[in-house]
């Protein structure tokens, strides 16, 4: 993806607000370097991701490995020597790989957030990009983590997709425990649990007479298939309902006790972080991945746009980087991965290359050669205000000099020409439509004006 | 370089800095992907270049690539195809790639920021990175720029090192058509004249002794030798006496006139825009690179850390991407390292990381479960006034959480006890040193007297 500059200052207002969000919550920021040892990068990956990698060599690097592998040496291809080098694809790897470096001079709890770019040697095609970012936010801790920072997940995300106002959402939470002991109460045996789990992810996406047809296949019983799926989609919606009717279950396997007093801890905590129940929501048919997450899991729809699918997820893990070093790290992390969501919400209208996606505030035009170190002396007073501001350097007719400013979409602009200039005003106008309304401000004025009309609009009092 | 998020709060800072400083000035926000086209990446560059290129490919690629060599294939390892991709190793290339490929839908001129990384194949060596920042602007012109736009580069970098305050610094400007006038007027012939000035670019690093030996050696008469020198060095720091005696002298050839013509324009532009005469000098000797540069040439020296080197430079150029289209496009543009500028801070103890480097400016801690909710609420009011904040979640001794806030370097903390919730009252506690100082504030006011103290700072009366 290569935006247009416009797009880019969405983008990146994007990017900015969903960096604030972090920092409200104290996460500290976190950048690693592109490139990781190829074998610490695909320690714990199956095949799919081995596949999606994309390996590194500079020029010199290169020119050795030809050599070696030329037709003078080896006899077998199978020898070809991987690179040292490879891109990370995510933002977890190389969290771990952190983690377990610097693990005796970080501080534990360590939260940090990342925002970097990943690669992923996919084809091209339409939303899917070979580079791309995430933004994610985990906690890590030492021995153990409290579910306070479960709850504190949904709170990020309540607040981060609130400011970045992409229309009403909803955060749904489960807990993997409590999903294993559900299926344990329906006698589905361990060896089962996964690829039920894999059909029960399902249920949102397509009609639940598929799913009951798949569990069927699995060699799950026609009774269990039915209740179990009723459970899993009773009291939707009603987070309280839900809790009160999983208290009265009848035979809760440990694993269920144990996740169901998770999920209500977390729930509560999330609530008591100011977050909405109609925000956030449990929900049993939440599933997330199938080997990382041991409790929490989250997921976040567009309630106007289901068919976006998930736009900010994670959960708790067991232990984070287990591959690495012998410490136990339990963690608790969500992921938005922000490059996908812009191009998603740029094809669905919820996002446009905003009219007024400028950086500069405002533009003086250049009318009088003679008058220029005046404009820089306005442009510099202004700025100082901290107000963006740029000046049209070229001696080009005004009606140029406006067509610039139009398609830049800069909102306001300031000409002073001479005949202004001697009776000491300015001509402040507005840019934002043609032929738009223009005021004649008083010179030593002029930086209070402006300011004003950049924090407040243009106002008929302006 | 990888950093601690202590350090890394402090980079980020400086991140921030240079970019506001950029927009503020009304530059847009261009990203373009890692990878580009090897065949666009190389098509300008020397040998030197191509060495630390890092070439990128799939694991698909690879093993295609991999068969085809095999030994049952080619039998000349010469034959071996470069792959496709490569990192980008400069943000020049991709901005010429950027503009040829977007001319049509670009805002001319078109000037343009870019934060990124960038990558070499470089030994990794102290202060030398394979991966670090580049910091750039640029401003493009379709057929012409006006010289305004080479008067505004040093005013943004003033403005970007007032703030980063790293003490004081000079941004040292000249003229490449002055110089090459100057030459002339020398009678230093055409071919002579890039060796002689690649000396003369080190007539701030070494003797001038040395200096003038290597002139001599090229073949330059040893009179002219000593006059070009005094000419170059004369009136240092003082740029109204070094034009007046530009102005004087004795046989200008047209690139002479010319180049002091644009020199003086910039200049005044540069004061007009008010850099202050002391940050901004006409230096003679400085050169700036041999091929690119065709007029303004920047460069900026911590005044107390000449040894750094310069911290930013740049210049202007006739034609921006001519391997990649038809149009002329002249420019000039400005760049900071920064990954190995702030690696340069450190060693040098001009940046450290900052006790106060952290994200969160007050931390809640747990100090009994029952009142979590009221931490949470307390932490969500905060949050809502903008104040960064991190709540302890686990139920730790006091001590313990007190240790991780000094190691966190949160400034400030809230205690919330039992017997404090009863009283109506909320211990504010200052933790930027070991027993500092506490408050007793009134529940109903603690919102604002956590902003007073976040905004202005722990007083007695806080």
């Amino acid at each position: 993806m290569e935006l247009l500059p416009a797009q880019q200052v969405a983008f990146q207002r994007m990017l900015d607000t969903i960096r604030r969000g972090f920092e409200r919550f104290g996460f500290l920021p976190v950048e690693t370097p592109v490139f990781e040892l190829t074998d610490i990068l695909l320690t714990k990956s199956g095949g799919e991701t081995e596949k999606q990698v994309y390996f590194v060599q500079s020029t010199g690097a290169l020119e050795r490995d030809r050599k070696h592998h030329g037709p003078a040496s080896s006899a077998n291809p199978a020898d070809a020597k991987v690179p040292e080098l490879a891109l990370r694809f995510d933002l977890t790897v190389p969290l771990a790989r952190y983690v377990a470096e610097h693990e005796h001079e970080l501080n534990f709890p360590f939260r940090r957030y990342q925002i970097q770019r990943v690669y992923r040697g996919e084809r091209n095609q339409k939303g899917r990009y070979r580079e791309f970012y995430q933004c994610d936010i985990d906690a890590i801790g030492k021995d153990s983590l409290a579910l306070a920072y479960d709850a504190e997940m949904p709170a990020v995300i309540y607040r981060v997709f609130e400011e970045l106002a992409f229309g009403p959402f909803t955060i749904y939470v489960n807990n993997r425990k409590l999903l294993r002991g559900l299926l344990e109460s329906y006698h589905i045996t361990d060896d089962l649990q996964a690829p039920v789990l894999h059909e029960v992810d399902r249920l949102g996406k397509q009609d639940r007479v598929k799913v009951e047809d798949a569990l069927a296949t699995l060699g799950v019983p026609q009774v269990s298939v039915s209740r179990l799926l009723d459970t899993l989609t009773a009291h939707a919606g009603d987070s309280r309902a839900l809790l009160a009717s999983l208290h009265d279950f009848e035979n809760p396997t440990p694993a269920f006790t144990e996740g169901l007093a998770e999920l209500e801890k977390v729930y509560q905590g999330t609530l008591a972080l100011g977050v909405p129940p109609e925000r956030c929501k449990l929900n049993l048919a939440i599933v997330r991945g199938l080997d990382y997450y041991t409790g929490t899991v989250y997921e976040t729809f567009l309630d106007d746009h289901p068919n976006i699918g998930s736009i900010c997820s994670g959960g708790r893990y067991d232990n984070l980087a287990g591959h690495y070093t012998k410490s136990k790290l339990p963690g608790v992390g969500i992921s938005i991965g922000a490059t996908r969501l812009y191009y998603q919400l740029m094809e669905a209208k919820i996002v446009q290359a905003a009219a007024a996606a400028a950086i500069a505030n405002v533009i003086v035009l250049a009318r009088e050669p003679a008058l220029v170190p005046q404009y820089l002396g306005l442009a510099t007073e202004l700025r100082a205000r901290g107000i963006n501001v740029e000046v049209y350097g070229a001696e080009d007719k005004l009606e140029k000099q406006f067509k610039y400013t139009y398609k830049a979409a800069i909102p306001y602009a300031i000409l002073l020409g001479q005949r202004e200039h001697d009776a000491g005003i300015v001509k402040l106008k507005d840019m934002r439509a043609p032929k738009g309304p223009e005021l004649d401000v008083p010179r030593g004025e002029l930086v209070d004006r402006v300011e004003a009309v950049v924090k407040h609009g243009w106002t008929p009092t302006s």
